[in-house]
């Protein structure tokens, strides 16, 4: 009796922790991306479950903004993919991937911010892993075709593109970088920074 | 009486807590451009007060950080000050002026990991100020005298030099940039960037 009444809850309880997780992870990407300052307990609220419910899954609002940035990375990753990166001439596919990652990154700016000040910049970049393998085999191609240079490391021009497409958000935000400009600024900046040296 | 022996304490107590925040300044330099996870007790004990006088001054791990970032910098800044940088070819002046500022952000990249960790982006970039203000000069004459672009705003390009250099600083700790390429690397990419477009 005691065995199967055990066994029972297991899976439902399980179920549950998932429907919890998930509506966490949401209301957290959906508020933090709205005001970085918003509270674990609003973030439970807006999640439609208890606080103890959500420490229970993430004991700190630092393992929270963790979270919710690994979640809101892989959703951005699965829009990022895109066949034509892999055809198109390597300058326009670039301009192209950082049209849509820019697109992504300014509506989660604020999201961003909170994991600037809750995080390491490190740790923001490990989040960043899949997007960064997509810019990553970008330059590699466009190297490998003579679009792009190849006098400087390409883990150091991976790191680039991650440092300023950030440091646009953050421009961003404190409005030293207008909203219709902050595109074609990062497109420029970022292809005289890979093009071939005379 | 009372007033006499209220007077002459206040001097004294002033002098006191002065030579305690400059000992508390220099130990906090020291010891977290060593080890970016160094303790406040760590830093009260190498500073030679009490950890009860260091919270006085410096209510929390973040207000440290804060003032010590703030002391670097400002002595930074003092050794940037090179009137060459005004009279050199633009080109000239920006690699001298990131060889110098890189010399001293190497030396100091794990206070800057601490920050990291401790402060906004934001506030880390305001304590910049000072030295961003001498970037900002020779970009300005550079693209007077022609030989930086005018294509991409100002103060995008200013950001552009703060984000890269402590981008660097970040490979470095992690490895990813080996310490004999990273002022080469910094030249060539900043160099490249501010070049007057075809």
């Amino acid at each position: 009796m005691i065995k199967a009444a055990a066994r029972q809850p297991v899976p439902a309880r399980r179920a549950d922790a998932e429907r919890n997780i998930a509506a966490i992870l949401e209301a957290g990407t959906r508020l933090l991306s709205a005001d970085h300052t918003a509270s674990v307990a609003e973030i439970a609220k807006a999640a439609g479950v208890g606080r103890v419910t959500l420490y229970g899954h993430f004991p700190s609002r630092e393992a929270l903004v963790d979270a919710v940035m690994d979640h809101a990375v892989g959703v951005a990753d699965a829009v990022l993919a895109d066949e034509s990166l892999d055809t198109l001439p390597a300058p326009e596919a670039m301009a192209r991937l950082l049209r849509s990652s820019w697109e992504l990154l300014d509506r989660h700016r604020r999201l961003f911010m909170a994991a600037d000040r809750a995080l390491a910049t490190e740790r923001i970049r490990e989040h960043h892993e899949g997007p960064l393998r997509r810019v990553e085999r970008l330059i590699a191609r466009g190297q490998g075709d003579g679009d792009f240079r190849t006098d400087l490391p390409l883990t150091w021009l991976v790191t680039t593109f991650f440092s300023i497409i950030h440091s646009a958000a953050q421009e961003r935000e404190t409005g030293r970088l207008a909203p219709d400009e902050a595109e074609q600024v990062l497109t420029r900046t970022m292809l005289s920074l890979l093009a071939p040296q005379r």
